[in-house]
């Protein structure tokens, strides 16, 4: 039994992960801690316990900071809705997460499974980083940790340079990735060439015909119209569904390289940056295993397979 | 019964004002948390239990962070001396600080005993930021919070521009002087105008004759010659000595103004500097009682009365 | 007879120091070279070109940099005026500038009279900076540079930290910092200690009776309502007049240090401060002098002289 | 007959696009125009001077900054050897430019030509921007402007984000990216993907046989080494040849978009880095060509063209 923990700012995307670690053969997710993000933190909390009852699953949802450490909350509400879940109606209220603020859940579960704990984030790290500061013992006692965040090579999604959960706290990205943990990246840049989903795609993905389905794809439609008004791509993309992927079945993974990574947390320009060494040229130690390329199939088959009843 | 919680990087000045807080008339001092920055943190832990010892008090002493929160820490023990009392052989290793982080004491602690605490901070701010990060409504908790950090007006004392407890950790202050906490700072410049001992008030001091009193002196003895060779200051100056007594008694604070200050965590230059309106042009709201004059003989009088048996 | 060569943003402080220098005994104007600043370019000129022929002089003045290097230009309308001259019906517009270019006649009158040149600045530094690029010898070419800009010490006037001259063109100022040219800074702290006219001196200096002392008192109007409404002080003060004072008499200045000075580029909160190292404690090296102290009475006399037929 | 002026630091690549320019059919090269960059500016001087002679021209060469506009300048020696020429031994000195200063002579040549000169940059932007800075109307005076710098897309041959030509002067650059020149900007990358020379490519190049081949891929040695030992590419590279090509065919760039590019000229992290909006999100206005895609055959013909007697 392979056991996780999720840190999540939970929107549209991050839910379909949820989903997808909560029903995946052979996984304990021992806790969902939140942070704010997306949406603030207790619409974060709300969707992350809709979706855990949707799953029929017992994994405890912890709140935990409801504002990045330097900054003021700047969320994604025009891109995920107001709700953070597509404003489709969902009745994402009323539910009520465990007791404990979820840096501490963090650290306890951490030290409690030392060497076993598989640590994913979805969001912004504002969570992370405190539990590091409060103990950066952390980072030499989780098996792995997965994060969607940053761009491993080319633009951003919130300006020319930065990825949303990196931006949305950079000072917290910066203690992340300079704390030793064993980082996985998989940035925005990987979703949008490996997990983008057409209309036609979606269709093949709602057809599977299940509540997940349907559920999973549902919510994405405010992301869907962002991306074809604002980004002019070609439909939604799931990067929290693709980071989940990676950190279930490393293999989705085709080319991931071992690289010194730092965060600007500087520039006005080029704050939220995550400033990729790729020619080692810098003689700055490799921090963070890099993915290049993804294997989509891979990617799409594990997605759907969780899908199914 | 006042109570007290006071958090320190305890070296020579700190040892003083500790000793001033454990032995003035009607003070509990609740906890002492300890925080890395004039020296390394299990230094400063031995410093603060040695001082506690010193005055048969009982107050607890925890650990909290080991280094702030975004940078590699920069002691002072070029000023402090090595093992941050003046080298003077005391035995400052082998007690054993209470059980439990710093952090989670401080807000314990205030939560415990909401609206009653007076806070005085003495050093980097790392620990009280991580607090505040964690539970944001301890600002509306205290009674009081008495800051030695920044400067008022005129220059730093580790550079052109900035002080030390706010430059060892700018990121900590800039979330301690947004907390909404109701601070009085009390900069370096007050002590240097107020606080200055040359070798004529340094030996009337030493005079008193007590073990406290002897003590206190013969710590600063690093700090004099450093005052006297680097900064071309007449003597030592005890910065947390008169914040401990403008904590004690407010009336040692003879000018406090009610003004917007900005800590700069951006430039190189200014990097640690305390941002003071003081015309208040900008249209920033006042967060800080700047205390910018001070009462000489009442600090000199309130401090030698702790030294006495 | 002493060469001086004036760099003017000319506005209504400007325009009294420029009526001092054409009119004080000795000194013989060799040019006039026009900045952006106070005012826009065109409307500087003609600022200049009046004052010139108020005072029947036939000093040549030259348009040079219609705005800052690297940023757009914020002028000070709001404190000088629409016109710069206190929107009191002065007839500023029709004249014709001498031709060629400001920065062009820096380097071509410097060059000229090596080592004659008693250079004075009374604005942003964007023609000296420019000047300064293209011919780096110029530095060491001018006799003296008398510089009104900055804060020696204390608090800037366009916000906490920054004088006006040094915030509207911060590069340049780095620049000429930065060149080696022998500079006497006269900051704005000076201005307000020892240069500030209430209505009482105000009377006095009007009383002087002449046209030049009533153009000088009248068009200080819109800067006179701004220093009582905005910054809190007694009246209008004259920061151009008492560095042209200095330059025509160092005697006015009375503590004058030789100090390490550098101009902040980089910080938003910092940005255009000038960093005085007053305890050298930084090991860079001395490169202003510094002037800390004036004598009212002296600068008063001096230009009181400049007024009389 | 078309008009040329080029602004060059000239070393190893900046030779050959010169020989390339003054041997081109049709182009009369009015001037070169010279700034410190790869090498100190008397060694660019003369290597100018060098490759002028060796093409048997008469294009003058003039002298311009030594230095960029606010740091000191670090010349890429250590890629193109001491003398910026691949220390072959070539007789580079004792050669007299012309008399003038660069950039009078950049405002002078435009303003002579109105409408058009075809302007190109192979160095840092110095000189270029302070001749902006003297004279904005030089914007709309150009026919065109083809700019060797920056990086369109990927990452930095200076350290992880920056261009040499950019990073040595990224102040210049943004004076220039914002002047409304009609740039067109060849990158690195553009070099580094279509302009690269393994030993089998360069030994055809220096198989033309004439003087002209092999004095290309003479000094090109010791870029070569570099090439092989620290940025882990298949050989060198030439950046400028390929812009120069772009400036005399423009059919040798295959995908050229018109995008927003800013320069980061305050992040220590991102210094120099051109910002390029590739999905156009920010709102900001395009001011910039920048070639994404370039065609190698086409290159390579008009170079090998240019060399043949």
């Amino acid at each position: 039994m392979r056991r996780f923990l999720i840190d999540t700012d939970t929107a549209s995307d991050d839910a379909v992960a949820l989903l997808m670690a909560l029903r995946y053969p052979g996984i304990q997710v021992e806790a969902i801690t939140v942070v704010a993000g997306n949406v603030p933190l207790d619409q974060a909390v709300q969707n992350a316990l809709y979706t855990v009852e949707l799953c029929g699953a017992s994994a405890p949802v912890y709140a935990g900071l409801a504002r990045p450490l330097m900054v003021p909350l700047h969320t994604a509400q025009n891109v995920h809705g107001r709700d953070g879940m597509g404003d489709i109606g969902l009745p994402l209220q009323g539910r009520v997460p465990a007791t404990g603020h979820a840096v501490d859940v963090l650290i306890e579960t951490i030290n409690r499974f030392d060497g076993e704990i598989e640590l994913v984030s979805l969001g912004p790290l504002s969570n992370l980083a405190c539990a590091l500061l409060l103990d950066p013992s952390l980072a030499g006692k989780v098996k792995s940790y997965t994060m969607m965040g940053g761009i491993g090579q080319g633009y951003g999604n919130v300006n020319e340079l930065a990825e949303y959960n990196i931006w949305a706290d950079p000072e917290a990205a910066r203690i992340v990735f300079e704390s030793g943990l064993p980082i996985t990246m998989v940035g925005w840049d990987i979703s949008r060439l490996y997990a983008a989903f057409d209309k036609v795609e979606s269709a093949r993905f709602r057809s599977i015909g299940t509540r997940f389905a349907e559920f999973s794809v549902d919510i994405q439609g405010a992301v869907d119209a962002f991306a074809q008004s604002e980004t002019h791509l070609v439909g939604y993309d799931l990067p929290d569904p693709i980071a989940m992927a990676v950190a279930l079945d490393p293999s989705v993974a085709t080319d991931v390289r071992y690289l010194p990574v730092t965060v600007d947390i500087h520039s006005s320009l080029g704050r939220g940056q995550t400033v990729v060494d790729h020619l080692k040229m810098t003689g700055k130690q490799p921090n963070a295993h890099v993915v290049l390329t993804a294997d989509r199939t891979r990617f799409l088959d594990l997605m759907y397979g969780c899908m199914r009843d």
